[in-house]
């Protein structure tokens, strides 16, 4: 019997094999079911190929791909301050309490104006879309009606999202005019986000899913520390957080709580499998060995580090602790909504890690050695490993997993002897306007 | 009396005045003469400026921009290989050495191919144009027919060269498929050179300069140093080469020479005061005060240092020390045409020399003080610093300027109440495709 699928894309595809390992196949029919799953995958040798792709043809269902184009999983952004899209790029040579208290909480503020928030929101939304970004871990604002709005944007724009309302409620850390009354109030105003993302998702095959998110340890009373992490419990929802970003912010828990900041959020119930902590460039082995026994996730946000992490994450480290990572933006700390661009920082970051920034140093004190990343080590990261912080069955081409897809035009095709070079060559030059073609749990919305 | 002008531009402009300042101007016009000059810059206060904008509309010559563009200079890329566009992106987790042999050799040897050279530099000349570019210093092959195409395609296109012969007859550092067969060949083909491209300027307005490109000390022989160094002296013409790149380059003169590479280029006559050293990284102070005393500039090429490097240069460190200094992309040793890239890449570069990468060492060990630049100097890099580098009146929105200029699409419009948040966001999120005009010398090339 001969089955006929709903979506069918005949073309080359690359997909993540292991942490250093990505597979290619030169062209295959890849056949997407009606809930937007990858159903079935066909090889130019098994006999009914030619069969199902006629029928496809007939039912005008196939795509295929003209001999530049690649198929790729979508890529899942771990971490993005939605509200701050329109900083991206801004004052990022200001220290971070400057950056926060002049730019960045004055802006986030303005999403009481419903209007403000559903045209950034929209925006941003269509950026990483545009930009082959299918699923996004974000934080909002501490305002709910906002926050609805970035998930009705999800939802019509064709994006899977995981939404928090920040939670932000130490006055000695916040500013008057954007902080949450209380603790009471942070953590009421967190269930009720839950329970009205829930109704929304009624509405939609799309589901948006809510996430407790405290800002980080010195935005939050310890009171509402403690009610996230029973909410967390109660609802069994992923948590997302700053987590040792900087000197400063992991000098303030040792400060405050005689702890590290990745402890006092473990002691509130935070620190659990669907934890998904941003930064790290201050983990210990010590907290490393946490993460891996809790299941918690790093997002790994190389640009942004370079300009608020003050030094790198030593990712090949992190990863050999069994420690579940992803990539981040982290708009508006980092500039780029690209992952691309995040992922060649990466590889950047960690080579620069290696051999080291002072040329005053000899050599072999300058750097610290075998920690240079891949770009196949990359692209894991922005796909699969992004896919299991969040325990999603996707960040892969292969039957089973939900069809999260983007097809790229390779521009300079010379050398493209090799599948390796070609890979290289996609994952080193391409920008937004080589991404033709975005799929979300089957749907085409690029 | 009322003059008209070839070509008027009406719009904002942003432009360096000084390393670290850039002028802003919300609406001029910008009047070219037929030379490819700016001729004249008109504020709306002036008397003139309606009857002028009047006489450019009545005949056909006045372009009024869009509110969300902008008026840039064109960028000056100091270091290109052409013939290793195609290998744009590949390879680059190799050594050095590796990716000489068997990466970049193999491939630079195929343009004694002529078909493939007219085919590559068509392509690549196009690509930095519409990326920004309006001037780039070129290493070419050793092949003077395909070197004379590069100056064909800059001509076809509107691009501003200056164009290497690449000398390296060193048969210990050469692989036998790629040398030049003596040092009396390196030096009489780069004669040779000269005299073509002064011949094949005799067809154009647009100016191609030959340059004298010993590779590497290295690759070369003392006899062809020697021979070279001569030509510069006989022309006056610039001067390219790789100084003082990464701990092998830089350890290799001193074993064969028993001096500093600087010095042994010195010795030979190649540092002059239209010299260009590509990288730099591992200069000392000391080199510092023989390029300021020889009026030598440094390419800084930030992403290609990141593979090749094995340190970052202290940008701030060199211009404290009056050297002038560029960018470059080196392709392929960086693998992005885009100079907006490498913008941001010496600024993040500059920031982890000066915070550090070790997260095991304290903060006050970590990193190197004041080492941060600002995008205003980076800025300054890829216009003026260019400029001044290969001395030419280009780089500045100024009169009596070239009319080198790029009109740029600001895409994330908001927060734009100043003019330093939108130069910041124009010089982090440009990319290719949000430049929309480019102007050589007056003529419209994109
Ligand atoms: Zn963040
Ligand atoms: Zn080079």
């Amino acid at each position: 019997m001969i089955i006929s699928y709903s979506k069918i894309i005949e073309g080359a595809n690359f997909s993540p094999l292991a942490q250093t390992e990505v597979s290619y196949q030169a062209q295959q029919l890849i056949c997407l079911d009606d809930s937007g799953y990858i159903a079935r995958i066909i090889e130019p040798s098994d006999s009914d190929y030619a069969a199902i792709k006629q029928i496809a043809q007939a039912n005008d269902t196939l795509t295929t791909l003209r001999p530049n184009q690649y198929i790729l999983p979508g890529f899942i952004d771990l971490h993005v301050h939605a509200p701050q899209w329109p900083n991206a790029g801004l004052a990022l040579d200001r220290p971070l309490n400057e950056w926060l208290d002049t730019y960045t909480f004055p802006l986030e503020a303005k999403y009481q104006d419903l209007d403000f928030a559903k045209t950034v929101y929209n925006d941003l939304v269509q950026e990483l879309l545009a930009n082959g970004t299918t699923t996004v871990l974000y934080f909002g604002t501490i305002h709910n009606t906002a926050n609805l709005e970035l998930a009705k944007a999800c939802i019509q724009h064709g994006q899977r999202g995981f939404i928090g309302k920040v939670a932000m409620d130490n006055p000695d850390q916040t500013p008057d005019y954007y902080q949450d009354a209380s603790a009471q109030v942070a953590v009421d105003q967190t269930e009720q986000f839950i329970q009205q993302l829930n109704e929304l998702n009624q509405t939609t095959d799309l589901k948006q899913t809510p996430v407790i998110t405290p800002r980080f340890v010195p935005s939050c009373t310890p009171d509402s520390l403690k009610g996230l992490g029973d909410l967390a419990r109660k609802y069994d929802l992923p948590v997302q957080s700053h987590c040792s970003e900087s000197d400063w912010e992991s000098g303030y828990a040792l400060e405050h709580y005689h702890m590290r900041d990745a402890e006092v959020l473990d002691h509130y119930g935070l620190l659990t499998d669907k934890s998904v902590m941003a930064h790290g460039t201050k983990l210990t082995d010590h907290d490393y060995q946490l993460f891996e026994k809790q299941g918690v996730a790093v997002a790994h946000c190389p640009i942004s580090n370079v300009y608020f992490g003050n030094a790198v994450l030593p990712v090949k480290r992190v990863l050999t602790h069994h420690v579940k990572t992803g990539l981040g933006t982290d708009i508006s700390g980092g500039y780029s909504p690209s992952l691309y661009q995040n992922m060649r920082q990466a590889v950047m970051s960690s080579r620069m890690l290696q051999d080291g920034v002072d040329n005053q140093l000899p050599a072999d004190k300058r750097g610290v050695a075998d920690s240079a990343l891949s770009v196949k080590t990359a692209f894991y990261l922005a796909t699969r490993g992004g896919a299991e912080s969040l325990h999603l069955q996707t960040g892969k081409i292969a039957e089973g997993y939900l069809a999260d897809m983007q097809v790229v035009s390779l521009q300079n095709d010379f050398q493209t002897e090799t599948s390796d070079n070609i890979f290289e060559k996609l994952m080193y030059q391409t920008s937004k306007a080589d991404i033709d073609q975005v799929y979300v749990q089957g749907e085409r919305v690029k």
